[in-house]
C-alpha cells in the first residue's frame, strides 16, 4: 500500500455532529468518492427467504443509521485505526426483487462478483462486508467470494445451523444457505464451524446432516463453560491460516441484546462475548463477511442495529489487522 | 407406555408456517383431541394478587403466541423428542374471576385437581405445567399437586422469596403463596430451595422467617460466583429423588431478558443461565410445575413471552427425560 | 333458517373473562364445532406480495387476539345480535407457502372455494370474511367468490388503487389484485368503487388506467367535504342490489388510527368514519369480504389490530342484516 | 373571595423548566402548603375493578407527570387564569388496598368526604377533581359528592354505559358504578346523560336497563352528525343549572388519541371534540368530577396521559369560570 | 425553464425497492449530482433551543428515512409531477454546533444564504425547504429568505405562537423566533398568520403581544367550525400574492397524528386537515419553507416522520404549481 | 449519631402501595420534612452537554418514579437498613437553564455547595447523591465536593473516558468533565480509575491523554476475564481509605440492560456485575456520588430508570455501611 494516498476517512464526530451528514456506514465515503477501495460495505436489503418474522429488508438502512453512534477512528483492543490503514467505502445497496428469491440472489452475486472480481484479473475491492437482509444472501455472497478466493474457511455465528434442506419445497431460504453452498463446494468443509448454536431442532438428524457437511459446532452452552478466549482459540485451530469468510447472524446474540431479529432464540451470547471472540481472531486471514438478520421493526432504541453496526466495525478492524494481529497485552492498560 | 399409539405431535413448522394455525402451546393438540394425555399445559390467567404492575392475566395468551417461535420437535442438549416420548396437550385456560382471589384460587385448584386426579384413582394426566397468571396461583396448584403426589420438593426460581405473610391484610397474594403452602404442609420443607433471589427486603426478619419455613437460598450473587453447573448440583443435592415441583417466576431473569413482568429486579439471571441450570436437573423426578408473572404490556418484541415459553418447553423436556436423565457429554458435539 | 337449532354463540365475557379461553375470532366456535355454518371467518397469513413493510403474515393471529376486546353480542346501531341471527364460525388459517406467491394464492383460492362451494351444489358456508395477510390475497378470494356468486360488485376501501400492472415483473402483488381480477372478469366493473384513496401516484396514467378498468373513486379529500352519510349513499347508488364483495385494506385508516400496516399514508379516514360508512351500507347484499394489511410489528397497544377486528365485526353485522337493513333512527336514542 | 390572599400558583415554566421540580399536578402546591383550598386534585390509584386490561393504578402518577407539559397559567378560550381565580392544590393519593374493592371504595369515599365535608359544616375544599384509577371509583366519589351537594346532575363521557349490574357476581366494578349510584339515589336521573357511547353491547336490554335508570345518550355517531356545539347545547339543556358532576372515562377518546386505556373502543372522539364540548359547558355549575381509566403501560409518548391531564385542566377551568361562563366570541381572534 | 435538460428525478420505487438505495429525501439526487437546482431540501439538525422534550436534532435523518414510504412521482390533487417540473435536490445537512445556539443559527443562515443567494446576483437555488431541527432555526432561515426575497408573508402552522420574548434570559429559542424576526423586520407583519394555535398560555398578554406584532390567528377550535376550505380561503385573503414563507411546526398536528414532537398539545389538526389546507393554497407564491420539531425518539412506527415527510412533499408540490395553481375540480374524479 | 431521633424512613410498601403516594426517591421524606439530614438525594435535570441523543433532562423524574419499584428497607448483602442508619432525604431538583451550560453548572455547584457546606463550618448534609442529567454535571459536583472534602478519590464507571478536551470548541460537555476537574485539581489523580471503558475512540492519543491525567482503566474486556471480585479488589487497592467520589454513567451497563441512554456502547456490564462490584466496595469511604445519563425517551418498561434507581440505592447503602463494611459471608445463606 506504499505510494498510495492516505485513505479518505469517515467524517469526524468532533467536527460534524454524528446525527448530521452522510448516511453511509460510519459516515465513510461512498464508493464513487474514492479512487481505490480496499474493502467495500454493501447492503443487501432482501428478506424474501424468511420463515418467521420478516423485516430484514430494512436492515441495511437501519444498521447504517445506527452506525452514527460509533466513533470509528481508533479501536483500542486491536490498537488500529482501520480507516487509516485501508480504504473502506460504502458501496450502497444491491437492488433486490422483493418477490423473487432467485432474481435477488442473482443480483447479489452479480454485484458482489463485480466488486470482488475474479481470482485473476482486476479487483475493484479486496474485501467485502455485506449487511443483510436475511441469511439467504450468504449463498450468493459465498459464490462471489469463492470465485475470487477459492474455497474459504467458514466461521458462522448463529443460533441456528442454517444447513436445512428445503422449506415448503423452496431450496433457497434463510435456513438453507450453507447446505446449498456446501453442495456446490463453495467453502472448505474441513475448516467450517458454527458458533453460538442453541435452541431445539426439527429432528436429531439435523445434527447428523450438519456434521455430514463437515461442520463443527460450539454451542452457547459450550461458551458458558469454555469462556470467550477458549472459543476463539478453537476457532483459530479449526481455521488456521486459510482465507476466512465470517458470516454473522445477529440472532447469535441473546434477544436481550438483539430483540430486532426474525427468529430469536433465548439463551444466546451477550454482545460482549461476541466482540471478545471476534477480537480473539485478530491476525486471521478474514477476506470477507456478512452481518445479517436485523429486523428493525422489532428493535428498541436501535440496540440491535447498533450491535450489528458494531459487529460490522469489528469485522472491518479484523480485516485491517489481518497481517499483524494485535499487540501483546490486548487491553491497553490494566491497573 | 408400550402398546400405546404414538403421541399426536405439534404441527410441524416446515409444513405449516409457524405464524399460521393453532394457538395452543407450541401448536400441540388440544386436550379434547387426544385419547390420553401424559402432561397437560394449562393457562391460569389471573393477576388479582399483584402488588405492583398488573397484567399477568394476559400471560397465558402471550406465552402461547410466543411459543410459535419454538421448533419443539427435538431438544439436542437433552437429546429428546419430548412430544414423541409423551403425549402432551393444551388444556386451555381456567376461567378465573378477576375480582376474587378466593374464587380464582378455588377454580384453579379444582381444575388442576380434576386433571391430576387424587393419589389413588383415575389420573386424566400425570403432570401439569401451568402458565400464569401471577404467583398467587402456585398455592392452588400446590394443593392439587399435594393431593396427587403428596409432599413434593419445591424448587423455586424467583427474584423474591414469596414467603411474606400478608399485604394489606390479604393472606393470598403473589408475595405469600409459599408461606401459605408451608403452613398447610403442602411441600417438603427439607427439600425446598429458592434460586435467583436478589434485591432488597422489607426487613431482616424476612430472611429469618423464610429460613424458619425450611427454605435454602441461592442468590444471584451466589450464581455469579458458583456458576450454573454448581448451582444445578446443589439443587440436586437438596432435592435428591423426591417428586419435584418447579415454580418459576419469570422475574428470576434480569429485566434485560424479561422486561415484561410485574416486579422487576435488576441483577438477575440471563436466560442462558436459567436454561443451563434447568438442563442440569435432567433425570430429576419433576412431577409438575408453573411459569408465572409474564405481564405482556411491559414486554418488547415478545422477548419475555418467548423466554417464558422456552422455559415451559425446557420443563416439558425435563418431564420427558425424568426417568433417564441426559446422555453423557450433554452438548452434542464440541470441536 | 327456520327449524334450525339456535347458533352456537361466542363465549360470553361476563362468564369467562375476555382475556381467557378460545383464540378464535371474538371467541366464536371453531368450524369443526358447528353442524352448519352461515359465515366463516378465515385467516390468510401471507405477506409475500408486499412492496414495503412486511409483516401482515402475523395479521390473522393478531386480529383474533385483539378481537378479545370486543363484546360482540349486540350491535346497537344495526340493532342486531349477529351471532344469534346466523351461525358464524372460525375456519382457522389457510396454510400458505411464505416463499411462493403462486402456491399461496392457489391454496387460498382452494380453501375459500371449498368453503363457499360452487354456484350450484353444496355450500359449506354462505359467506366468508377473510383476515389477511396482504392485499394480494384478494385476487384468490375473488376467484372463489366469483365461482359461487358470479360477477359481484366490488367496494374497495384503501389508500391505494391496487390496480397497478406489475412490480419488478411480478404480476401478483399487493398492488395489483384488482387489475388481475378485472382482466379475468371476476367482478362487475360497472359497480366497482374505491373509497379512501389518497397519496401520490407513480404517474397520471395510474388514474387513467384505473378508470379504464371501470372503477369510481371517492378520495379522502372527498370524504372530508361530503361526510360519511353522503359517501355511503354514493356507494349504495353505485352498487344497488348487486351481490357485494367488500375489500378493506386497513391502511384506509389514517396512520394515527392504524400505524400497524405496511404502506401507511397520512390524511386518511378516522375509524369512526370507516364504521359509519359501513353502517350506511346496511341492507346491501354483502356476500363476502376481507380485511387485510395489518402488520402487527408496527402496531401499538393493538390499536390497529383492534380496528381491524372491529371492522370484521361490522362486516359480520352487515351480513346479518343484509335482508332487512337497519331500523329507522339508526342510533338508538338521542336526547 | 375578597380579602383572601392571592392563590399560590403553579411553578412557572419560564423560570423553572417544566421537566424539573414538583411532581404535583401542573406543579401546583401541595394541599399542606396552602392555607385554604377551593379545589383539590386527588389521586385514586386503584384498578381492582377492571375487566380487561389492568394498569390504571399507575394513572395518577402518569397523569401528574404528563401535566408537566401543560403551561397552565392562562386558558384563552375560557379567557381565565384558573389558578389566580381559585386556590387549587394537589391533595396526593388515597392509599387504596389493591386486593379489596370494598376497602378501596371505603377509603376513597372517606378521603373525598373528608375533603368536601358535609352539606352543612366545615368544607376543607369546595370542589374535587379525582384522577383514577378505574371507573369503579366514581361510585365512592358520588357518595361523597352527594353528601355535600345532594343530588347532582351527572354528565358522563365514556365509550361504555357503565350501568351493568354485576360481573362474575361482583357488584362494584368499573362497569357498574352508575347502576349502584342510581340505586342509591346519589344523582339526579332526570339530569343524567352519557356522551360518547359506542361499540357493541352484551344485549339489547343493556340499553333498556340504562334508559330505565333515566340516562340520555349521545353516541359518537350522533356527535359526527351533530357537531360539538350542538352536543354541548344538548348537555346544557339536559342539566340546566343543577350542580353538576363530570365523570370522564378517557376511553371516550378514540384509541388513536388514547391508546393507554383498559377497554379501548374504536370510532371514538378526537381530543379536539372532547375539549370543545367541555368548553361549551362554560358557566355550568360544575361542582366536582373525575378523569379515569388511564392505563400508562399501554400508552405511547404519554399521549394518553397528556390528554387526561389536559382534560383535568379543562375541568379546572370550568370550575374557575362557573359563575361567569366565557366571553362572547370564545376564540379570541379570528382573521 | 425552456431549453433546460429534464430534471433528474427521484429513484423509482417500481425498479428499486423503496427500502433500498439513497437516503436522500424521497431518494432525490444529491445537490452535487445536478447541474442546476430549482429547489433544495436542506437538513438543519439542531435542537438546542428546545424548552421541553429534546431530540429534534435527529429530525432530518428520520424524515428522510420516512420519506422512503412516499411514491413522489405524481400528486393527483395538484395534478402535478413536481420533480419533472422543477429540479429538486437534497443539499444535505448544515453542520450545527449542538452546544451553541448562536453558532448554529449563524451556520444555518450562512448555508441557506449561500444556497438562495442575494436578491441580485447568482442564485444557486430558487427555493429552499428546510427540515428541522427545532423551531429556533426559522429565525436564521428568515434572515436568508429576507435577503433574497425581501419581506415575505409568513404563514405559520403551529400549536404555539412562538412569539414569546425570552426563556431563562435566552432570546433565541424555539419559542421566540418570530418575535426576533418581527423585531428585525424580516417578514411582512401585515401578511402574517398563525394556523392551528391551541393550548393554554403563560398569560393573557401573550395574545396581546402577538397581535401587536401583526399576526392573525386561526385556532384549532376555529378550524373545527370553519372547515379546511374556509381556512385556506382566509389564508389566501391574508397573504394575497406576496412571496410566501411557510413555517410548519409538526406539533400543529394532534399528538395522535404526531406523537414524536417536543411540546405536544392535544386537540390539534388531523393530517388530513393539514394537507387539505395546504392544497387550498395552490397557486400562491411559496418561495421557501420549513418543517420542524420532529423528535423521533417519541415517535411510533414513523408516523410523525412520515407526516413531516409528506408535508415537505406537499410544500414541494406547492412550489411546483405556484405559477398555475391547481385545475378546477381538484379531486380528480368523484362518482 | 447517638441521641438523635430515629430517621424518618421511606413510606412502607406494605401499608401504602408503591404505585401511590410520594414521588420522591424511594418515597423518602423531602428535605424540608426532616430536622437533620445525613445524605441528600438531588436531581440535576440538565442535558445541554450531550453530543448524541439528548433527553437526560428527564432523568431525575424518571429515576424517582422507577424507584417506586424498590422496597428499600433492608439490603441483605450489605446487611443494612440504610434509612434506619442515616437520615436520607430528597432535596428536589436544581433548576437548570436548558440553554446555558455555564449557568446550569453554576446553579448545580451552588446548590450542591449549599447542601454540603465548606470543609469547616455548618454542613446541612454530609453526603450527596445526585441524579443526572448528563455527565457534564459531574464537574460542578466535584467542585462542591472538593470544597467540602478536599481532593477525593474518583471511581468512574462509564463506557467512555470523559476526559476529552473540547467538542466544537465547548470546554464543558458530557465528554470532558474529568479533564476539567483534573485541570483544576479537584480530585486525587493518584487514586482515580475508570471502570467499564469500551468502544472505539477518536484517536490513540485519547488513551495517552487520559493516562497523563493519572487515571487507571479497567475495561469491560478486563472485567470478563477478571470477574467482579477481582475488579472490586483492584478498585480498593487503588483508592485505599481516601474519601471517595463515585461517578456512575448508566451507559457503563450494556444497552440490553440500559437502552435508555444517550451514547450507548455494546459489550458493556450486566447490572449484576455493576452491583456486585459496588458491593465489593463496602467499607470504603464513599462521601458522595452521582448516577447520570438516563435518557428516558429511549427506555423500555423503565428498565434503565430502574437500574439507575437501584444503583443510587446501592450507593446509599455504601454510605450507610462505610464505617463498618459488610459482614463476613456477604450473601446471607448458601445451601
Amino acid at each position: 500500500m506504499t505510494d498510495q494516498p492516505a485513505p479518505i476517512q469517515p467524517i469526524l464526530g468532533t467536527t460534524t455532529p454524528r446525527f448530521a451528514g452522510s448516511s453511509t456506514f460510519v459516515r465513510l465515503p461512498e464508493l464513487r468518492d474514492v479512487d481505490r477501495c480496499d474493502v467495500a460495505i454493501l447492503g443487501a436489503p432482501f428478506d424474501g427467504g424468511v420463515s418467521f418474522r420478516p423485516g430484514a429488508r430494512f436492515g441495511p438502512m437501519a444498521v447504517r443509521q445506527a452506525s452514527r453512534a460509533i466513533r470509528p477512528q481508533y479501536h483500542p483492543q486491536f490498537d488500529v485505526q482501520p480507516f487509516a490503514e485501508l480504504q473502506f467505502a460504502d458501496a450502497g445497496d444491491v437492488s433486490c426483487n422483493p418477490f423473487s428469491i432467485a432474481e435477488s440472489l442473482a443480483a447479489i452475486e452479480a454485484r458482489a462478483g463485480e466488486l470482488l472480481g475474479p481470482a485473476e484479473g482486476p479487483h475493484p475491492v479486496d474485501g467485502l462486508i455485506t449487511i443483510g437482509g436475511d441469511h439467504t444472501i450468504a449463498y450468493a455472497l459465498l459464490k462471489a467470494v469463492n470465485r475470487r478466493f477459492g474455497k474459504v474457511a467458514l466461521v458462522h455465528f448463529d443460533a441456528h445451523l442454517d444447513t436445512w434442506d428445503t422449506y415448503f419445497g423452496e431450496r433457497f431460504t434463510h435456513g438453507t444457505p450453507f447446505r446449498r453452498a456446501a453442495e456446490e463446494g463453495l467453502f472448505d468443509t474441513e475448516a467450517s464451524i458454527h458458533i453460538g448454536i442453541r435452541g431445539p431442532l426439527y429432528a436429531p438428524t439435523d445434527l447428523v446432516d450438519d456434521e455430514a457437511l463437515g461442520f463443527s459446532i460450539i454451542t452457547c452452552d459450550d461458551l458458558e463453560r469454555l469462556g470467550v478466549d477458549e472459543v476463539a482459540q478453537r476457532i483459530r485451530s479449526r481455521v488456521e491460516d486459510r482465507p476466512l469468510y465470517l458470516s454473522i447472524d445477529i440472532d447469535v446474540l441473546d434477544p436481550a441484546h438483539a430483540p430486532g431479529t426474525g427468529t430469536p432464540e433465548i439463551a444466546g451470547m451477550s454482545s460482549r462475548e461476541l466482540v471478545m471472540i471476534l477480537r480473539g481472531l485478530a491476525g486471521m486471514n478474514v477476506v470477507s463477511g456478512d452481518v445479517v438478520e436485523v429486523a428493525p421493526a422489532y428493535d428498541h432504541a436501535e440496540i440491535t442495529s447498533l450491535a450489528a453496526a458494531a459487529t460490522v466495525y469489528e469485522m472491518a478492524c479484523l480485516m485491517a489487522v489481518k497481517e499483524r494481529g494485535i499487540p501483546e497485552g490486548r487491553s491497553p492498560r490494566i491497573v
